[in-house]
């Protein structure tokens, strides 16, 4: 991964997108990637993007992930900061099976800024893994920061992780 | 590591230390954690610990340490708004040299807070890893909120990766 040998003492930098970072083994969040930071995302071998919002992906973002044989899955939730609670779940509770299945892994999800969309759907994971509420949010406004938004706590708080059984069916 | 399916729908809830995160495939950091924290670390399967405070291990934390077979590797940085940038240095080579030998993963970075002493150590991995500054700063912020300091981030600039040689001889 980040730590091979060789990368170290390359003339070459690399640019991680806006509000990227290691979420667990394998999973990766960030605000929307531009083409400066392609370079970066192929060091990290992705298998899979996971893309929150409803507008189309970019064409030069779609070559990168063609080239690099990189399944696009999306989830288009809209831009919004009282979204409906049943559209929100109904997405996120999709984008959250492609993201537990480990064959899709090496993965990065995000939306545009990385906060709102992409923070909670980390959250769910969270809860999925069992952290404690303080935790989640204290991670949600880490990436957030001023913008932290109190439905999105809701949402975070609200949603049931022992709710669908179908839902840790994996396909493996 | 964390996704382990043995982990969904228990009914124990984990606390994560202050400010966690995943830094990299088998890297953590963290504030100090204290015994509420313990049965989280516990899942992490961590090998050794980089304690970055000059104070003396609490009792509680050591005993875990021993009874997980987990290493300490301390290296004393005082608490200061303007170390010495030599002491500084020094230590913090010797803290990266742990770092980036696999053999210590996984390994969990903390000093008091997870922000100053730690987002330094952490920013220097990024160099390491190539990331350009601007998103080095980026992450150290992240941690360090509103107590970002102007000297850690000179700090940073003027770390220099390629001095010595010997700083990359793994004893792998």
């Amino acid at each position: 991964m980040l730590l091979k040998t060789q990368d170290y003492n390359s003339d070459h930098l690399h640019i991680p997108p806006f509000n990227f970072a290691v979420v667990d083994d394998g999973i990766f969040r960030s605000g929307f990637p531009d083409t400066t930071n392609l370079s970066f995302l192929k060091t990290l071998g992705l298998r899979s993007i996971i893309y929150l919002c409803p507008e189309p992906y970019p064409e030069a973002n779609l070559e990168f992930l063609n080239a690099n044989a990189i399944q696009l899955h999306q989830f288009g939730i809209e831009k919004s900061k009282n979204p409906s609670m049943e559209i929100q779940e109904e997405k996120i509770r999709g984008a959250l099976n492609v993201l537990i299945d480990a064959k899709n892994h090496p993965v990065l999800i995000h939306c545009k800024r990385g906060k709102h969309r992409t923070g909670c759907l980390v959250g769910c994971l969270r809860k999925l893994q069992n952290w404690c509420l303080d935790a989640i949010y204290e991670e949600y406004k880490q990436f957030a920061g001023n913008k932290s938004r109190l439905s999105d706590q809701i949402f975070l708080q609200m949603f049931d992780i022992s709710k669908p059984p179908s839902f840790l069916d994996r396909k493996s």
